[in-house]
């Protein structure tokens, strides 16, 4: 049976760079990832990387790409009552700003990077069981190229995401999870259009929430609420792009540029916090542990932020022999996780309409809202939670 | 019939301050109140007022014995999770604060000095309807040592509460009304022992938000979060001293004095606005056209900014023949008004657990309440809405 130090289940963006942070300290690891590469290099998430996340891809070296073609966003744009309220990123925290760069695009990096010398990747490996997690010598049990196979590790991470198996290898018992879903999907899609704007806008409206975004400057990428179960085939484009106008309006010069749909889908929203995020030799970065509704763009910064505390605490483990910081890994990333999970749900639910919310609850959104424009504290607030904290 | 400029029904601290105010302008007016003048010397409500009530005061020479009698706090204290973060408001908000002073005592010293050289103020004068209120002068009808009696005004101003009869003079089709109920209430007590603690100390518990405050140096007031339709009558005094005790638990030194309980009483919560505040020449003010959870403390200092806003709009027509002012009136305050029951909302479900509220819901409030011990802005943010801004 192979042995590596950490054996990593999963080769999204958690798994591929806590990765690359081990093999920089010379820590062994192995990622393995149940899809092939093309899959891998294709999906689409999120697009929004925090100040903290373009630093730490800088620091690893897998930054070049984003250097180039990462957009800069010094700000976002918030939308209601026919009003707009920009929030000065830079301004309001002492000069945080984030990068509009693709999920999909950062994951490319990292595989060109590890595949041309990194850490072993195999892809099209699918991890069945996780044993042992309360010994010395945890196994992953998986298949690949047609067999059977095992790996056994002195750690285990799953980055594997929220239906992975990593979580699973915690007992019931010694694990809690926390959660609330929500009464609306966002229905996103890509368009060939230049933005119509250089910089994301968050529109409340009576209609629901809108949200403008790009995945560079040719590509726009849009999203409306909608109910949960709603099918994008029921959405003809002129609908779309209708929906969109109505829930973008705004006093004043703004005009929605329209252009050819490429992709359409719905996706559902959920907060959930699984507790421990360490059990014995099994830790969880990431998705695995924790899920974030995604209006304050926290999920994928999120998992940067666990794997970075994680490569230290490995790192420190290697050079002192002490495990006081993967002992403390939970406690750590948790504070994180929490404050994420606090604001990914405030700017849901104060931009969100919910079908069954009274006329008392929209007028606190419009309220908030207000405050945001006229606090100076307030719009720090946001700004400092949006473009997130240095990692501890 | 008797004629006024105007008449004022209430004479609760809205009604009393805001003929204070029109008489130090030379503006005639009535004060009707349907209580006796014992009974409203006595009835217990709010006792924090905000920096700018008690600038009000003061320039309006009400404020003789709030200077000798009222205890200015420069802070409060949060407790969850057995710690506890003193918030500084002159610190926050560049010299805010508060004075506690029970209600009961500012209407015992305005009804004094209305009394003794003010507008005409009657007691036990019952109004039963307000006509013409889309004329030019509507007319007060009510009945006063047995008789039925009509006023004519100029403007009625209704300070008559939540229940009161001035907002039906606004017909139900030109008035909207949102509100929320909540589903707990404050059990309030009156105890003869000296506060505990020289600040309020709002404490959020699995077990239910506590309250400690303060009517002087020798009396404590004390709320528990309880069940809708709970009977005082079930509490022994030991087994709410011990309910307290278990609620306001902190790490390090502390201890409730315990001592005679004088007063026990439960009390709902309720967050209603009506608007507009005004139609034609009736306009409403305080809890005639809102209420907030007591949580915030605001309710007194609503009723207040609103009558500022209106006595300033009254001198400003009686000295350039202006209703520009009063007409605006309903837009000035809805703001302030809409701030206030934003704030109120977010401390009353930040601090209480709502029966029905799951897992994550409490774990939100925990990382709203960490938050506000860790970011300046978030701390500074509760420190200008408790201590309220100056009356625009």
């Amino acid at each position: 049976m192979d042995h590596t130090t950490v054996g990593v289940i999963g080769g999204g963006p958690a798994g591929l760079l806590l990765a690359r942070l081990l093999h920089a300290s010379g820590i062994d690891c192995v990622v393995l990832e149940s899809r092939d590469r093309a899959y891998v290099e294709q999906r689409q998430r999120a697009g929004v990387l925090e100040q903290s996340t373009v630093d730490v891809l800088r620091e690893s070296g897998a930054a070049a790409r984003l250097e180039r073609e990462g957009l800069v966003h010094d700000g976002i744009e918030l939308r209601w009552n026919r009003r707009a309220q920009r929030i000065d990123f830079p301004a309001l925290t002492g000069g945080r700003r984030v990068w509009v760069y693709a999920q999909t695009e950062m994951v490319k990096d990292l595989i060109a990077l590890q595949t041309a010398g990194g850490a072993p990747l195999l892809f099209e490996a699918e991890v069945t069981a996780v044993t042992g997690a309360d010994t010395d010598r945890p196994v992953v049990h998986y298949t690949h190229q047609g067999s059977d196979r095992k790996l056994s590790c002195d750690y285990v991470v799953g980055c594997d995401g929220f239906h992975g198996v990593a979580r699973t290898a915690i007992p019931s018992g010694a694990r809690r999870t926390v959660e609330r879903v929500y009464p609306y999907s966002w229905f996103g899609i890509l368009a060939d259009v230049p933005p119509s704007c250089d910089e994301l806008i968050y529109a409340h409206s009576p209609r629901g929430f809108a949200l403008h975004s790009m995945r560079s400057t040719t590509v726009s990428r849009l999203y409306l609420q909608v109910p949960n179960g709603t099918d994008p085939a029921g959405w003809t484009d002129e609908r779309i792009w209708d929906e969109l106008d109505a829930r973008f309006a705004v006093d004043g010069d703004w005009r929605l540029e329209r252009g050819p749909i490429t992709s359409k889908a719905v996706l559902p929203m959920r907060s959930s916090v699984t507790e421990p995020m360490r059990w014995g030799r099994v830790l969880l970065a990431g998705d695995a542990a924790h899920i974030v509704p995604p209006t304050g763009a926290k999920g994928l910064n999120l998992a940067v932020s666990d794997v970075v505390v994680l490569a230290r605490a490995f790192a420190h483990l290697a050079s002192t022999g002490s495990s006081a910081l993967l002992d403390a890994y939970s406690d750590t990333c948790l504070r994180r996780v929490w404050r994420a999970e606090h604001f990914s749900y405030f700017m849901t639910t104060t931009l969100h309409v919910d079908p069954e919310q009274g006329d008392f609850a929209t007028r606190l959104q419009i309220s908030q809202l207000d405050r945001i424009a006229s606090s100076p504290h307030a719009a720090a607030e946001l700004a400092a939670n949006y473009t997130g904290s240095v990692i501890e």
